[in-house]
């Protein structure tokens, strides 16, 4: 197969809902600072309901990381699921509108679009409340094997863990990527996730995984240790290659014989942490795609977020090419 | 009736998609700069096609204006028509999250809920196609009269000019204001807005309206003439109060006996002028309701559209109440 895309991303179709929140609101709604929430249709309209008035902009992990990948003149696609519906159409359109492929039918008579519930504090920390609605209804039947052979590299977001269907849609793309000899690679995405799933994550990464992205909380939830070396020496030993981010700590890079460290891109004032995490994965395997050292990688990853963090929003508001070009990257 | 509400609206229920945009992109699709074109439902689909990826936030001309209105700590009313929809409960929700009174049901069965797509040059001009939707399906019906009785100010949107059914839901409005000793107040909206309604405008100014706000090109529109001086000195002659805005040259406040002029707040950088307009008016309003004396009214109208147009967006960003505060005014 020809190399079609830089990335091929599986991961939750979700519009965003951001407003600014009190740490008061966190309390009286019991919610946990920086974590993401699961909710159902009914918790969703009630939290909704007690919002502050907000902005809609579409979102997802792996869907944001397509975005940063774009922003790069990277090419990319996205398979997830939305739900035929305006916030749908807004997220389609969104997606087409960066320049990705995004093809996946929208769901018809399930339940509506996948929303998150996005408070942000003064202090720039972004609590998730997520209605996953449409977007679990992701199956093995939307994994595009045309577009998975023609990825260099297919990320797959932790987030989908949480559903059964989209665990075989997981299996069935690793199985398609491998066989045409492409690179998997995977987001822990949260550390609640990966308490949930621990031990199909670990046989996930042992057996399938490449590449994985993961930050300080969740490599040490994956271990059961509060000890970072410890973690990261233990991911060492189990997959290829491995980018674990440390917020204003930089990351630092794993393989198999090397462990390096990416400082932070230095930001001005931090806005909103929405996003973080996604812009570092579009930055490193953006460069890992188009053959950079991983060191590079890694400083491409820290510039995305740097940028998004800006800012209000979990998508890039400049071109990550002119910037890094600025940077001489 | 006793004072609920410093200011009762009727507006437009529109949900905003911003992207920015080119000077390339306005002229390949035939935009004039820095106007409101209206859209039917296929005309939108299609621009909405090639538009870059955006961000949706609640728009509406007189509903960011009671928006501003709750940022400086005034008590607001909407009257207007969204859809049953998921944007419809965007617009809903986030009127209330404000603490607006906004109590219309929605349209059952009819065309979508508003939108205005908002394409932003660099230059920070924003050109605007909406497609009306629900919110020209206000009738008189919807004119609820413990509001408006209820209100210091009754603000009406000149946009509605253009249905026929919000025509007669002014009027009766206008009735219902003058008949509980409430004043009427109108924004001219748009010029294209005036030339499409001359005639109709001009009568309802002269026999129902007290406070009339417009821009340079509005007021020069409604007066078919090139000359600014003299399209103020006409307009001074027909309304008791009236306040005309100029951009950076600031406003010009007119009544029977005086023209005030009040200069523009600065801005370190325009980003957006969407909604400068409207924030003017929420700040001059608030400030009239509150008995303030007229240059105020102007300085607190200067302040709020300075804000809104330092960022992305129709609608204040921080507490005006606090900025005004943190001015002496």
């Amino acid at each position: 197969m020809p190399d079609l895309y830089d990335v091929a991303a599986i991961g939750n179709a979700i519009v965003d809902v951001s407003a600014p929140a009190t740490d008061a609101f966190l309390a009286a709604n019991a919610l946990t600072k920086g974590a993401m929430m699961l909710v159902d249709a009914e918790q969703s309209a009630a939290l909704y309901g007690k919002m502050a008035a907000g902005v809609e902009a579409s979102g997802g992990s792996a869907a944001n990381t397509v975005a940063g990948l774009a922003s790069f003149g990277g090419r990319g696609a996205f398979l997830g699921k939305v739900a035929n519906d305006q916030l749908g159409q807004v997220f389609t359109h969104d997606m087409r509108a960066i320049g990705a492929h995004f093809e996946n039918a929208p769901l018809e008579n399930g339940p509506a679009t996948a929303v998150s519930m996005i408070n942000v504090t003064p202090d720039a920390q972004r609590t998730m409340c997520t209605f996953l609605g449409a977007s679990v209804q992701f199956t093995d039947d939307d994994v595009d094997p045309g577009v998975i052979e023609a990825a260099k590299i297919v990320y797959l977001e932790g987030y989908l863990f949480d559903a059964e269907a989209a665990r075989r849609a997981f299996a069935k793309a690793a199985a398609l990527a491998h066989g045409a000899g492409r690179m998997i690679a995977l987001t822990l995405s949260d550390s609640f996730v990966v308490e949930r799933h621990r031990a199909g994550l670990l046989g996930f990464i042992e057996t399938q995984v490449d590449l994985l992205f993961a930050n300080e909380s969740e490599v040490c939830a994956l271990f059961e240790t509060d000890d970072f070396d410890a973690a990261v020496e233990q991911l060492r030993q189990r997959v290829t290659l491995a980018a674990v981010t440390r917020s204003e700590h930089g990351s630092v890079i794993l393989t198999a014989g090397e462990r390096l460290t990416v400082a932070a891109e230095p930001v001005e004032k931090i806005v909103d942490t929405t996003g973080a995490g996604d812009q570092y994965a579009a930055g490193f395997m953006f460069g890992l795609a188009r053959g950079r050292p991983l060191q590079l990688c890694g400083k491409l990853g820290s510039l995305a977020a740097a940028e998004v963090i800006s800012h209000y929003g979990p998508r890039p508001q400049v071109s990550l090419k002119e910037l890094a070009a600025s940077k001489g990257y």
